[in-house]
């Protein structure tokens, strides 16, 4: 089933220790659709500027990802620069040139409309809203958020809060929008301001989702899936989106919603996050195959279960 | 089986945002051994001040523990002071008063010299190569070390690791022992040096075994347990002792020495060290049963474990 991705498609400019990119296709959307498109049809709505040329486009096209919803812009594409050198777990911020990204105002073309799942990438909450509310007929929303929203626009993200299903943010952000340090009582926090489920994402030690009391199933134990130690991390960017990619495209391909769809999909998020790091921008999410993703998943699995 | 743990018994003082106590019974062999104790025969070598009463003593009696291996000496037991209230991830060492452990010089009671697991503590690394070269039956010995040793007496514990069978040390022990930042990475450099297998501990996310080619086993294949998101954690003082009594203990319970027995271990690791945080000091470690800790097994099992 099409899930629609809102979100930014970017140039990035990165650097790490394993070498250096500039201007490499990014942005939590690409990120974000090309995970997914292993899984199910992909439906971007994004905002891009006059150096967005057809070859960037047919990166996202090659994937069979619906590009219809992308507005181009006078001007230039958001454009984003970072490195790390010192920590690979966290990048130090060099530019961020939001550009036509600054004053996106999401579109949904019409063919969009009767997408079952929709996944709102990190922009601002009152948008995150509006595309939400436009969406008919959606069954599973998934969102992200960071930082700067929780601490600069509260208000609208607990608005936004209440109509997103699913919500994936790190370690740091679930702590910061609960007010609260332990992890498992931030989580409880986060979910009484809306969501069915919350997945937080540990980075380098996998994720967990917390449920809902009753959300897609019976109890409230949470679950938590891998990351794999991998020996060369040449480029974190993109991780968390491509986390979601792999989640929500999961989910999307399955036709129920239970407790168990959602465990597993939070083992094929860990195994997109995984690729995605391997090599610098998206490039190693251009050129995967069904099986190497899903010979990850049996490598999560056998990482994880005991006999 | 019998287990032997050489190590440090102390009396804590904690500072936590759920207390403080003061001058509680503490140490890694203390931890270890409780923690141990639900799984086999524990002894323990150690040494002690004037102020370590039987009343202390009948703590590890109480669990089946031997204490013969306990050398009491004149002056007062080792004393450690540390809080966590900034965070509950990492101890701020307020006074650490070495007293008797400054002039530790194990003695390995010859009613123990039949022990076929042994566990080091972290104590000074030519301590615990004499240790492990007059035990002349031990099959598996376990080892854990700290950023101390790791840079000031680095040629010692070199020696010591190649007598080590599983090195049980954190992310940042091991990443500063193979001076390398990628885990994975530093992992197989850590292996090189002699251990069969190496424990890393992740604090609240669990923890990862490494395995050398061929170890125990067939393929090359690392294994992860999770940590219990615990809601309340009152005082961290001790997990990763808790966790190592939890490991080898199980370990030391079983017949074999198999892969699988060895990850069952790592989930009986977490299992301890997540109730070890739950009270103040070794509270909690006195007073579980077999049957409390099987169910949080289970439950460890349910988090990580897909249908």
């Amino acid at each position: 089933m099409s899930i629609v991705a809102v979100g930014s498609v970017a140039f990035d400019t990165i650097a790490s220790p394993s070498g250096k990119v500039e201007g490499v296709l990014g942005g939590a959307a690409t990120y974000f659709a090309l995970a997914a498109s292993y899984f199910t049809d992909v439906r971007v709505v994004a905002i891009v500027g006059e150096d967005f040329t057809a070859e960037h486009e047919n990166v996202l096209k090659k994937r069979g990802v619906d590009t219809r919803g992308i507005e181009h812009a006078k001007g230039k594409t958001f454009r984003w620069g970072g490195q790390y050198l010192g920590n690979l777990n966290e990048a130090k911020t060099d530019f961020t040139d939001l550009n036509v990204f600054q004053n996106f105002q999401p579109h949904i073309p019409s063919h969009y409309q009767d997408s079952q799942f929709l996944f709102l990438a990190n922009i601002q909450p009152d948008l995150q809203a509006m595309v939400r509310r436009e969406m008919k007929t959606v069954r599973l929303t998934g969102g992200d958020t960071m930082n700067y929203w929780i601490n600069n626009a509260r208000k609208q993200l607990a608005e936004t809060l209440k109509l997103v299903d699913v919500l994936l943010i790190n370690d740091t952000e679930a702590k910061s929008l609960a007010g609260e340090t332990n992890l498992p009582r931030a989580a409880l926090k986060v979910l009484a301001m809306g969501p069915q489920a919350l997945v937080i994402k540990h980075g380098e030690y996998g994720a967990t989702i917390f449920f809902r009391e009753g959300a897609y199933g019976i109890g409230r134990h949470p679950f938590r899936a891998p990351a794999l130690p991998i020996e060369e991390v040449k480029d974190p960017t993109g991780a968390g989106d491509s986390f979601a990619g792999g989640f929500m495209g999961y989910i999307a391909s399955q036709g129920e919603l239970s407790r168990e769809v959602l465990k597993r999909a939070l083992f094929y998020g860990g195994v997109m996050g995984s690729f995605a790091v391997e090599r610098f921008g998206t490039e190693r999410l251009q050129s995967l195959t069904r099986e190497e993703i899903d010979a990850r998943f049996q490598i999560f699995r056998e990482l994880t279960h005991l006999e």
